[in-house]
């Protein structure tokens, strides 16, 4: 099994922001998620698709995950690394576990609402029959700023300085 | 809203058991799931799909809600009631609370994969934008039972008291 490198990821979380982008222009929140073998290959990818689909589960994570395994023929995606633009929330991080995934890349943050931000370390407790190694803050400047002009616009809100 | 009482609950755990003896006949882990309204009514159910669709998301619970949502027209299920035979993992814990549902009931305990028994109970946790109740042991004796039958029949074990 090729062992990725730093600048593998980096090209992937561009990959993964190609589908984020593109729900943002679909009025979804912009955050995409790409799934990758153990070559650097992209098996699939998606952005998000909550309010489109009306689909509670319609994470651009677990769509990936999903539809990467109908791709491969098996729920087991062993080896594979998942990128995503944001730090996944609960489900999304119990849904890697479930898949089995080897690596989770993530871009921006979210101390609201991501698990890990939150404190749950589920990734890797030893008590679960799988656990996976996370990689936080690739391209974050990049997956966050698309995230802020999103929610910029949706407010109506846009900070201009007072001139002195 | 209607108040739902307990016997609502062991009524729903009946229909969600129907659903996890459909999955076993289809060689799937016997785990079936449906959600109530606030009047008690079934808005859908499943059985467990992981194996026969190779979905790692797969699971009663996950299939029921993305199939309410579908239904309602909406994926806030708000006020509504997820009724399923097994302490959830992580994952469908994190799916409920992204689907806003009232309350969970659920079956048998699962002490090495259910995340109240690893406790982790989000569910309760402030910080979060949604939290909801849950009712465990519901059934517990006929849920656990279907489960330990099928994968003692799995296994091929059996267990013969040896004549004296």
């Amino acid at each position: 099994m090729n062992q990725l490198k730093f600048s593998d990821y980096e090209w992937a979380m561009g990959e993964a922001l190609k589908f984020a982008e593109a729900a943002g222009r679909k009025d979804e929140v912009p955050i995409g998620a790409c799934l990758i073998d153990s070559q650097g290959k992209v098996v699939s990818g998606s952005g998000n698709e909550k309010e489109s689909v009306n689909d509670p589960c319609g994470h651009a994570e677990i769509i990936t995950l999903r539809k990467s395994a109908e791709i491969l023929g098996d729920w087991r995606l062993e080896g594979c690394t998942l990128v995503v633009t944001l730090e996944p929330c609960l489900m999304c991080m119990g849904a890697m576990w479930q898949s089995r995934i080897k690596t989770l890349v993530f871009g921006a943050y979210d101390p609201k609402g991501g698990a890990l931000s939150l404190g749950y370390d589920f990734h890797k407790d030893k008590r679960l029959n799988h656990t996976f190694d996370v990689i936080g803050g690739v391209k974050h400047y990049e997956t966050s700023r698309l995230l802020s002009q999103f929610f910029r616009q949706k407010r109506g809100q846009y900070n201009f300085k007072k001139p002195n």
